[in-house]
C-alpha cells in the first residue's frame, strides 16, 4: 500500500468553497486560506439558530496500546461510510500537535484511505491556531514575570505611583502558569529563568519554571470549551496564573493581559473546514490533551456541524475512561448537549494486549506475536471491551463496536470476537461491525455506518455521572468509583489541602478532570483488562478556572514529551520539485 | 486625528484578488488567506524572467531617536505618492514582530493615512511566517538537546549501534544555537535548561541557555536572503548550531533536522500580498533585526515586485549606517542587485536630537522642548543628515531627503533645513521634499514622489564597499572606516581568536554584519551628530553560515527585549461587536 502522504497527494481534492457550499455554509461565513482549507465564522450559528440538530456520534476506544487503536481512521472512515450510504455528515477532529509529528507518533490526520486532506497542511501549522495559543499563553507568562520584576525593582508603592496600577504582590514561590511550546523538548521541562550576570538584575527575578507542550495549555482547553468569542474572552480572564503573598488568586485579568490574549486568539476561535479524501466536510478545531484536559475537539465545531448535517462524527482521546468520560462529564455539561451514540474502536491486537499476556512498553514496537492467532488472549482481553461498552452504557448512550481490521487479522478471530459481543448482555443497545476504513476508505466502513444509523434510531438517554453543583470531593469519588470501578480514592495531604483551598475560593462547582494514565482503566499502566477493587491515588489538584475544571493528578502525567533517539523529523525533507517528503 | 486602527477600519479596502490582478499577479500564483491577504508563489519569477525590472528605492534615515523617524510611514506614503502621479509601484516591507506590538513601540504598519491594511492582520500573526520561523528554530534546538542527551545516556558507541547514526560528540560548553520566542520576555534571556529532580536524568543534560526574540533568529535572516525554496533548504543545512569535542562545527544537516526545518518554513518563503490604505500592492516578507542581522525585507519580495512594477519602495532598519549599509553590502551582493535611489528620512526633532543639546533616553518620551523652534539645534544637527546623504553617495546612489513633517514643525524651520540641504555640496544627485504622508496619505507625498522619479532618471552607479572575496578583517575595517568614518577598529582577544577560527574553517568569504547601536554612527549611543576619529571595539564575532554573514558585536546588543511597567498590551481588548480595540 502507498504511504499516507502519497495516497493524499494522488487524490483529487475538491475546492474548499465547493465543500463549504455542499455543507450549507454561505460564502460570507467562510474565510478561505488557500483552496483547501477555510475558517468558518461562528456567526453561522445565528443564521441556523432555528434549525434542528443532527446526531452526535462520539468515537472512543478500548484501553489502547501505546500505538493507539485507530480512532481517527475510524472517525474519518465512518464519516465517509455514512456519506457512501447517502447520509448528510460532517466530521469534527482536533488539530494535531507538531510535537508528535516531528517526534514518534507521526501525524494525526487519520491514515490510509481515511484521512483528512491535505495531510501535510493538517499536520503542520494548519491555519495557525496552535501558534496563536502558544503566543497568547507565553504573553501571559511574560506579563507575569515583567510585573514581578517591576514591582520588585521599584517597590510596591513606587510601582503604583509610577503606573497607577495596584501592586499585585505576586508570591514568587506560588506561580502556577508555565510557558508552552509546540515541540517535544524534554530539556525545557524543568528550567530556571530570570538569571543574571553577577551583580546585575536586568533579566528579572530568578525562579524555577518549565515549558509544557502547547496542547497542555489551559488556553487550549478554553478554546475547545468556549461557546463564542465573548465567552472565550471571559474565560481567559478567569485564568489563575499565581497567588499573591496573602494566598489570593492572581488572574490574567489582574495582569491586564486577558484582552490581549483574546485578541491573539480571536481567529483561532473559528474552526477550520477541510475535507476527507472522499470529500466529507471536516471541521478541525483545538487540540487539548485527554489527561490534564478533556481531550475532545471544540464545542463550537460540534455545534456548527450539528446544525449543518444529520450526523456528526467526532472523537475523544484515548479509551472511554478518558476522552469519552470527559466528553460526557465536562464537554457535554458545558455545551448542554450529550452524545447520541458511542462508537468503541477495538482491535484484535489491542484486546490481546489487554489480556496481560504480552509485555508492551511505550516507545517500543509491539511484539510480532500479538498478530498471531491466539484465542485465549482474545477471550481474556474481551473483558476490557466489555468494560468500555458498559462504561458508555452508564451514560445512557447506545454503542457500536467498530473492529478496526488489520491485514494480519484472521476471519476466525474476528468471528470469535463478534460472537462474544453478540452473546454478552448489556443495558444499552449494542451492535458490532468490522471496519476496513484504513485500506478501503468509506467503502470499508459501510457496515459500520449502517450500524451507527440504526443505533441513532434508539433514543439516547444521556445522563452525566455527576452534577456540577455537587461538592468537588463527591465529583472525584463519582468518577473514580462509578466511572472507573475503583473501590477507594486516596487524596494526598497536598491534594486535601488544595481541595479545601479551592472550595474556600469559590471553585466548588467546577468539573473534575482526571489526569491519569490512558494505558489502564486504573491509575497503574501495567494493570490491563478490566480491573476492580483498585485505589485511585490523587497526588495533586490543579485549578483551570478559565476552562472550568480542576484536574486531579493520579500519578505522573507527562506534559512535555521528549524526542526519541531517531525522531520522525529525520525523514522529512523537500524534494527537487518542492514537495514535502517523509511525512506519515 | 483618528487613531491608526480607526483610520484603517474606516477605509474601504479592495479584495486582494483585485489588487493582485492589477499588480499583474495571475490567479494560480496567488493563495488568498481571507479576502485581504494572499501568499504569492515565487514561481511567478519564472513566468516573468524576461521582463525588465523597475527601479529599487530604499528608504533609510538619519540617526534615529528611540521613537524612530517615520521610515515606514514614508515608505508607504511614497508608494502612495507614486501611485497618485500614475506610476506603477509596489512597496516591500518587513513583517512586524508581536514583541513590540505588545511591548512599547506598537505596530509597524506605518501610521495615519500611510498604513498597510488591515493593520491588525499585519501586526498579529499575518500569515504565520514568524510562527514558522519560531517553530523551525526551536525544532533545531530540541533536536540538539535530544541528541546531546541520547548520546550521553547511551554512550557514543551504543548510540551508533542502536540508531545507525554517527555520534556527533557535541561539546556541551560550545553550543551557539539558542531558542526563540516572538515576545519581549526578559526572564528568558539567561536560563538554565535540562534540570532534573534529584537523582533523575530524564530531562536531559543541564546547561545554560537563553531565548532571543524570533526576529533575531538566523532563520529570519535566511528567509530574507534566500533566492528560492531550494536555496533556503541549502542555507538551513549550513547553520552551525554547536561545535564538537574537536572544535569542528556541527550543523543542522549533521542533526538531520535541516529538512524538517525547511518543511516547517516552506510556506513562509512565499511573500504576503496586502495593500496600503490607498490600494497600493505591498509585499510583506521576513523581519530580520538591523543589528545582528541585515534588517531588510526579503530578496524574493523585491525580485517579484521589481518584475511587476516600475518602482519598488522598500526600507532598511534604523539609520543609513545600519539597514542601508547592509542593504548595499549584504543584501545587494547576495541578490546581485543594488538600489537605484536612497530616500533619507529626516525630522526636525530628529536633527535637533542629533545636535547633542537634548537629553534623550530609550524608553522615555522625547522632551517637549524639542518641538519648539530652535535654529541653533537644527543647524548643529544638520551634520548628521549630511553624513547620511554622503553615506548613500558612497554607494553611488542618488539621494532624496524626505522631511517627515510633524504638526508642530514651523515653516521657517522647514525652510531653513531645505536651504541647508540645497546649499551643501554632494558627490551625488541630492534633492529634498517635505512629506506629509502621515496626515494626508499619498497626496502628502506627491512632491516626494516627483523627486524620487527625477532621482531615478540619474543612472545609479551602485558599488558596495567591499567584495566578499576580501579577507574578513579587511571587510570589518572597511565598514568601520570607509563606512562609519572610524579611525580604528579594536578586536578583543576573543574576536581575534574567532576570526582565526572562522578563516580556518573556510568562512573567510562571508559578508560582515555590524551589530552596533543604531542611536549613533559610532558605537557609543551617547555620541550624536557626525562623529569622527572614534574607535570601533569588536567584542565578539558570531557565525551565521546559513545567512552568509558573520556578525560583529560592537558593545552590547539586546536580542531579547523586555516589557515595560505598563506595556502596550494593557490597552488591547475585544469590544462587544468582536472588534479589536487599542492597537496602535
Amino acid at each position: 500500500m502507498k504511504s499516507d502522504i502519497d495516497i493524499c497527494r494522488d487524490t483529487r481534492l475538491t475546492p474548499i468553497e465547493h465543500i463549504a457550499e455542499q455543507a450549507g455554509i454561505q460564502q460570507q461565513e467562510l474565510t478561505p486560506q488557500g483552496t483547501l482549507k477555510a475558517k468558518v465564522k461562528p456567526a453561522i450559528l445565528k443564521r441556523l439558530a432555528e434549525k434542528a440538530e443532527g446526531k452526535l456520534v462520539v468515537v472512543t476506544a478500548i484501553t489502547p496500546t501505546p500505538l493507539g487503536e485507530g480512532k481517527t481512521v475510524t472517525t474519518i472512515g465512518l464519516a465517509q461510510g455514512l456519506a457512501k450510504i447517502n447520509r448528510s455528515v460532517m466530521a469534527c477532529i482536533r488539530q494535531p500537535s507538531m510535537g508528535p509529528v516531528f517526534g514518534v507518533k507521526g501525524g494525526a490526520a487519520g491514515g490510509g484511505y481515511s484521512q483528512v486532506a491535505p495531510m501535510e497542511k493538517l499536520n503542520l501549522h494548519l491555519t495557525g491556531d496552535i501558534h496563536a495559543v502558544t503566543a497568547a499563553h507565553n504573553l501571559a507568562a511574560a506579563a507575569l514575570d515583567a510585573r514581578l520584576y517591576h514591582e520588585s525593582r521599584l517597590g510596591y508603592d513606587e510601582f503604583t505611583a509610577k503606573t497607577g496600577l495596584p501592586a499585585l504582590r505576586i508570591d514568587i514561590n506560588n506561580i502556577c502558569w508555565k510557558r508552552v511550546m509546540d515541540h517535544n523538548d524534554r530539556a525545557l521541562r524543568m528550567i530556571t529563568i530570570g538569571q543574571n550576570e553577577p551583580g546585575k538584575t536586568i533579566n528579572g527575578l530568578e525562579r524555577h519554571d518549565g515549558f509544557d507542550i502547547t496542547a497542555a495549555s489551559e488556553l487550549m482547553a478554553i478554546l475547545a470549551l468556549a461557546d463564542n468569542l465573548h465567552d472565550m474572552r471571559q474565560r481567559i480572564g478567569h485564568i489563575v496564573v499565581a497567588y499573591d503573598l496573602d494566598g489570593k488568586p492572581v488572574t490574567t485579568e489582574d495582569l491586564k493581559v486577558a484582552g490581549a490574549m483574546a485578541v491573539t486568539m480571536c481567529e483561532a476561535i473559528e474552526p477550520t473546514l477541510m475535507q476527507t479524501l472522499e470529500g466529507v466536510p471536516t471541521l478541525i478545531h483545538a487540540g487539548p490533551f485527554a489527561n490534564i484536559a478533556h481531550g475532545n475537539s471544540s464545542i463550537i465545531a460540534d455545534k456548527i456541524a450539528l446544525k449543518l448535517s444529520d450526523f456528526v462524527v467526532t472523537e475523544g482521546g484515548f479509551g472511554s475512561d478518558m476522552g469519552f468520560e470527559k466528553a460526557c462529564n465536562i464537554k457535554a455539561q458545558q455545551a448542554n448537549r450529550g452524545p447520541d451514540c458511542a462508537v468503541v474502536v477495538a482491535t484484535l491486537r489491542g484486546l490481546k494486549a489487554n489480556s496481560g499476556l504480552y509485555d508492551l512498553r511505550p516507545g517500543q514496537a509491539l511484539p510480532a506475536a500479538i498478530f498471531d492467532e491466539d484465542n485465549a488472549a482474545l477471550i481474556a482481553g474481551f473483558d476490557n471491551l466489555k468494560w468500555h461498552i458498559n462504561n458508555a452504557a452508564h451514560y445512557g448512550v447506545p454503542v457500536v463496536v467498530a473492529i478496526n481490521r488489520f491485514p494480519q487479522d484472521t476471519d476466525a478471530e474476528l468471528e470469535l470476537l463478534q460472537t462474544m459481543i453478540n452473546n454478552a448482555a448489556f443495558t444499552t443497545h449494542v451492535d458490532v461491525a468490522i471496519s476496513e476504513a484504513f485500506g478501503k476508505g468509506g467503502e470499508g466502513a459501510i457496515a459500520l455506518a449502517e450500524c451507527v444509523v440504526k443505533a441513532c434510531q434508539h433514543q439516547a438517554n444521556f445522563t452525566p455521572l455527576y452534577q456540577l453543583s455537587q461538592p468537588l470531593e463527591e465529583k472525584i469519588m463519582t468518577v473514580a468509583e462509578a466511572g472507573y470501578g475503583a473501590s477507594h480514592v486516596e487524596l494526598s495531604p497536598l491534594a486535601q489541602q488544595q481541595l479545601a483551598q479551592f472550595k474556600a475560593q469559590g471553585y466548588d462547582d467546577l468539573a473534575i478532570c482526571m489526569a491519569k494514565t490512558p494505558l489502564s482503566i486504573s491509575t497503574d499502566p501495567s494493570i490491563k483488562g478490566a480491573p476492580t477493587g483498585f485505589t485511585v491515588p490523587i497526588r495533586e489538584l490543579k485549578l483551570c478556572a478559565g476552562a472550568g475544571f480542576i484536574y486531579a493528578l493520579c500519578g505522573n502525567v507527562m506534559t512535555m514529551p521528549g524526542l526519541p533517539e531517531k525522531p520522525a523529523f529525520m525523514s522529512l525533507d523537500i524534494d527537487e520539485s518542492g514537495n514535502i517528503i517523509g511525512l506519515s
